[in-house]
């Protein structure tokens, strides 16, 4: 059980903005949300925002902030979000030139933070239902697949979905289903279920991000979109300026995972 | 019945289109959504897409158009935003400048168009459910309340949300809000159910738009989320140049309102 396990938002955002944890955030503050982290010039926020809202399955948006203002008003009070993420990566044109716990030194006027549901949250719900979870159950991340399903695109973003992917027997993939589609600020139903090949995915054992878990006989796979999207849309089209957070290294917000059903 | 009850959405659109049809759409292509208009230079349409985000209930978009281009690629296949509508309005600096059945004349390379859902498509799932729509069964337009519920502020964008109102029996209620709650493309679950004063309505005789309509003993008022809310934001803000729908005068989409449901 991870240190913070029951620890409550608030206090673990203020550990991380004074430099004392600097972990991943995975198994911190149970029955909390954590989000991705995508910040961006406001020259290229309007076409992010369409794009969101264009696909809101692979980046379902819990806020926005005020172009210039790192502070958040709605998911995490009192959030700075330069300094309340353990670990962040920052891009200029592309590429990774950074890897910094604060950057705070790094803000700007125009800059405006996308923070985007993550799949953690409806994970508890599924565990919470009975429903298994492999790469908990393995100890792993998740894995996660390229696939040939375009994205809506908006503006100078465009590029395909990334899904990722979980084994059930067959017997719970309709629970699965509907216990997703309570959820859609956090990816919402899944997107496929069963062969990979009708997606574009030629081997399960070979993820294009996280781990290979095992299918084991009488389980079908079942494919989510996956908030890893928008940030390989984003990439994909080397912006002048953009951070993220480090890979696990997420917001821990103030929403309760049962606060985002409807 | 209305003349064009069982036409199809892309008959009546290139009869719009060329200017042989002119008159409110309620009734039209009974089954397919209808979507309001909101159409902003670029320069605001950041903002207002943010508002958007961070108030789903009054403002569900159906879709954005690209920047500069009045043809819609979703909703409405093939059709002109600016010349498929049979009436608009024209604002310059907040002010009702021009009504008018095209609006291709005044088009320009920053327009955005916003088409929002509209509670013509709850209303055809409550009837065939069984729930009774007073406004319908009179023959009135439904009765519009501003409240005292602020809106999420984005930008240059805030203002308080208007209303819809519904009397139901009570052993309505628990029915029409499981079947909104399926709809959250067209406004979703009622915002208030019940006492008026509660959200800052003194008289329900006295709607701010729409007819007022009979409320019966044993029944209690049902207030939804209104796409009146967006316009009334927008012009408060008094925008340099802004293009809407008539009132009644609304696009005719090609989605089913079935297939708005999850």
């Amino acid at each position: 059980m991870n240190e913070y396990a029951h620890a409550a938002p608030a206090a673990v955002r203020e550990k991380i903005r004074a430099g004392a944890l600097t972990t991943q955030t995975s198994g911190m503050c149970l029955g909390y949300a954590q989000a991705n982290l995508a910040v961006l010039p406001k020259a290229l926020a309007y076409d992010f925002l369409l794009f969101t809202q264009r696909n809101p399955k692979p980046c379902p948006i819990l806020e926005v902030s005020d172009v210039g203002d790192p502070f958040l008003k709605t998911i995490a009070k009192g959030c700075n979000i330069a300094s309340d993420i353990p670990k962040y990566r920052v891009y200029r044109n592309g590429e990774l030139t950074e890897e910094t716990e604060n950057v705070e030194h790094l803000w700007r006027d125009d800059l405006v933070a996308f923070l985007i549901g993550c799949s953690f949250s409806f994970e508890s719900e599924l565990l919470e239902a009975g429903v298994s979870v492999r790469h908990i159950e393995e100890g792993k991340n998740v894995p996660m697949y390229k696939t040939n399903i375009p994205c809506v695109p908006a503006g100078v973003f465009s590029g395909n979905m990334v899904v990722s992917m979980r084994p059930l027997p067959y017997d719970q993939v309709v629970k699965a289903v509907n216990i997703t589609a309570s959820m859609p600020r956090v990816h919402g139903t899944p997107v496929h279920i069963g062969d990979p090949a009708a997606i574009g995915i030629r081997d399960l054992s070979k993820p294009d991000f996280g781990d290979a878990v095992t299918v084991r006989p009488g389980e079908t796979p079942v494919f989510w979109a996956c908030g890893v999207t928008p940030q390989s849309i984003v990439m994909h089209s080397r912006p002048e300026f953009c951070i993220t957070h480090a890979p696990g290294h997420m917001l821990i917000t103030d929403i309760k995972n049962t606060d985002l059903k409807f």
